[in-house]
């Protein structure tokens, strides 16, 4: 089964879906064990997990390479957090081109300019794109796909920036009629007001993407409650990652030795087992069967 | 202070040194702030991180990439554990051109074939390299680095494919007369019999380096004691966050909620910090202070 | 059309084909301009136009940069001279699939030894590969492809390095039982005395592709009465650009101006018309109407 | 002798230089072998050779590892035109660190918006940078080089927009007061009357740097005259292997044999030498000399 149609699936279904963070190949495998239907390729995590910082540091075609290693390790499909497109339309549907070579089921772009900045620094500082100018980037998006479902999220950033509900709604309308396949409606309040507020209004017109990093706290019921299609937990593989190597490093580096470690990290069978390494062997049987010595 | 002159003052200086695994821009930001003089860039754990296995599928550049973000993100020195260079002594002397470039302070490679394999996986059976052949790639190293601080570590895997220790300390000491700056014996046991016998004939011809991943019991003063000038936690970061990842996403994915979750894992401002958001907010006021909005 | 199926079609045609060397996206493009129905992504000029040497010294990733910049610039099929697969089986086979995601149509492996040398350089001294091995790693990258008119071509190094027809003859018969869909019988003589001698023996076992680099005075439509299906011409735009450039290189410093040189490039406009700078100029007008200045 | 200092020197000196384009490895040791001085890593040069556009459509990443293989090649300094820098200040004061990780001598950034347009194509409708943004773009450039003689040449785009030597004269002193080493001046006329008042104004506040592309009638006698310091032939080995490679491949085609080619394309035996394949045989004589077959 195609990504993109699975990823369609996912966000035109009635049943509200929950897709998981990953930032490199290895936690996307992680994501799809634990059983998710799909993958949030994480701006913020893949540049956290480089060493940079989430304004475009790392160049497009580096988190490409991240992407395609995230890709070959998974068959569930991967949504990119594809900041602004990386540049005006041009270079937008140029990524949806090179999104789809890699398999890469859909990709959300949000209303700010290139380079961009995280939603939760400096939010209200941050200017919004022209809208015009970022519908015509949805619709060269749209037209470059040569797979049918391949997805486009349009990412509503009025709420993150202060610019209140009509700026949102008007925004998110403008983004359908250009093409999108789904809004996503950011916010960074502690409650769920401006996502109520939108649904509301909103209703079905098209399916709806959160990310309740900030709003946890409400019961996800109410979010399915209000229609809403997906939804997004954005960062948190990468933080469980950084809470456990800290304390890890730490431990290490306190006990020199590993007595009080060993225990409480997977075991290097894990990682074998996680890198797929029993394949090999078997391979190795079928195309080196003649070799006394498998690795000459 | 040089990276390079960091490294070898590791390995020269009398007191037993520790450096711990990381396998991107994060993992070794962590094991800097978390007070190690070093880090080990692991093959296992960056090709574990990538998704792919331990058997050089992603190619020595790609290795390289990694490598420069974890440079850039700290000031402390970087071993790589350079597989078996990569090839022959040509792509091996080009490994160190490299290597220079991004400020990486030392390479261990070892004396298997390319492509490698996991020393854990099938040790037996793998064909060790030539001696010859690899004596010849030491000194096509040793005369690439331009910087004459630069480390090469021989890493001799006698031990581990059963060969014992006559021909461990025949590898080691012509790797020494070879110029390799310091010997690496690896060994599988869960017993320090090997380290031991060895260090005892070699005394101090040259530095020692070891990686207790399997006597992780054996108390780090024996080693000391033996005259080992360094340790290497190889794998314990990429594990830590292996067990991490898969206890977060199975719960998320359980509780569909973030509730439970939230407590333990480090908090969004942690990865700001990270990424040293800070700074890029004071030199926006620096580089665009006449901008009333500061991201246009 | 399917790039593979319009390779696979160019060899086993009765007409004999010939496709042309190229080595960056704008080579590819010019061959293809030219009429060719097909390419040749030549590791040598791949690595000369890199400024490397034919040994391996670019890692496959970088090889693979290029062919998708060649494949994104072009619609006629791209073989790609993958010399010896870059490793054993498990990068063969691993190859393959990062080749179709990139839609190149084939590739060609010798059987020599990794790290390789160009075949015109120290031929006789160089090993090939283990037979059997060679045959379980054709196997491997067949089993390996998804699109089933991926093409595989083995290259057979025996006459290049002296072993003569019955070597020539056994090799290709293993490989072809191995599952190649093509041998490259090559040959570094001036005159065709080898390729016509196995030709005879070898019948219509499988589809022939040759590269007359060096006996190229022969008239091709001998070729084509041997038998052979598909001509190679290796290198001749990679050495055209050489001659070109250092001709014009030396004119300019010697003049220190362009009158001389000026009719004898390619106009600026010939520049940006291989860009395709005009579909963007029609695109900005689709995708940025509003804006009064195109580039805001 | 540093690359940076020796490109200080060329700018710096009384004596008029010139520099002469490359776009990868080979074409930039060809630019050394000539006589040349220095090298221009001309963005357009570089895009169409990758085959892609002038607008920012290979990553800026994807420059970088063009500009590693140049200066590998390479013993001369190398200017690096860098578009815009690639984004706002952030994005260009890390291009700075990664440009002197590859040795590259200095980079010329222009007054234009990301992502940028061929000074050749609807120059007039091109919007050019905030002075004040593009004066703190320069700042951070300077301020994030490590090596005190790194360039950072600043381009004024004002004549090529239409804007007028008032506006050309205020960008440049601007840019000059915010540490810029020097000013490209760049103009689309067949004359040269642009430069020339502009220079007459201008006197010796800092070097200036020309492009004649568009003035190549003007002789370079008369740039001397006005006091210009550095003169960029920024695109004729790219031309030139346009048209040998336009020729050639059409020859061939028609042929279908290379008997006219073969004596107007540089032989087999120049590409080997300018891989420098020579010194590959010598080492191998030196590191492994033990082996009777040279590449086991």
């Amino acid at each position: 089964m195609k990504k993109t149609w699975m990823l369609r699936q996912l966000i035109q279904s009635k049943k509200m879906a929950f897709i998981m963070e990953a930032h490199n190949g290895l936690s996307a495998k992680i994501v799809q064990e634990s059983g998710f239907k799909g993958i949030w390729a994480s701006g913020l995590s893949m540049s956290a997990a480089m060493g940079v910082r989430d304004n475009n540091e790392a160049s497009w075609t580096q988190v490409m390479d991240v992407l395609e290693f995230m890709s070959d390790a998974t068959s569930i499909p991967i949504l990119l957090d594809g900041d602004t497109g990386y540049g005006n339309f041009n270079n937008a549907r140029r990524l949806v081109k090179k999104l789809e070579q890699r398999q890469i089921a859909g990709v959300c772009i949000e209303d700010k300019m290139f380079p961009k900045t995280n939603s939760f620094i400096n939010a209200e500082s941050q200017p919004l794109a022209d809208i015009d100018e970022f519908c015509g980037k949805i619709k060269s998006m749209k037209d470059a796909q040569m797979d049918e479902d391949f997805v486009v999220v349009a990412r509503v950033e009025a709420f993150i920036t202060g610019r209140g509900q009509e700026e949102a709604f008007k925004r998110a309308e403008h983004y359908r009629q250009s093409g999108a396949d789904a809004i996503l409606i950011h916010s960074k309040r502690s409650d769920i007001s401006e996502i109520e507020s939108f649904m509301k209004e909103w209703g079905d017109r098209l399916p709806i993407v959160v990310v309740p990093t900030t709003y946890y706290k409400t019961p996800t019921s109410r979010l399915q409650e209000l229609g809403v299609s997906l939804v997004i937990w954005a960062n948190h593989n990468l933080r469980a990652s950084i809470e456990a190597m800290q304390r890890i490093s730490s431990q290490i580096l306190q006990d020199a030795n590993l007595l009080r470690v060993e225990g409480s990290v997977a075991p290097l069978e894990e990682v074998f087992r996680l890198q797929d390494a029993e394949e090999l062997k078997l391979a190795e049987q079928r195309y080196l069967p003649f070799l006394k010595d498998p690795r000459l």
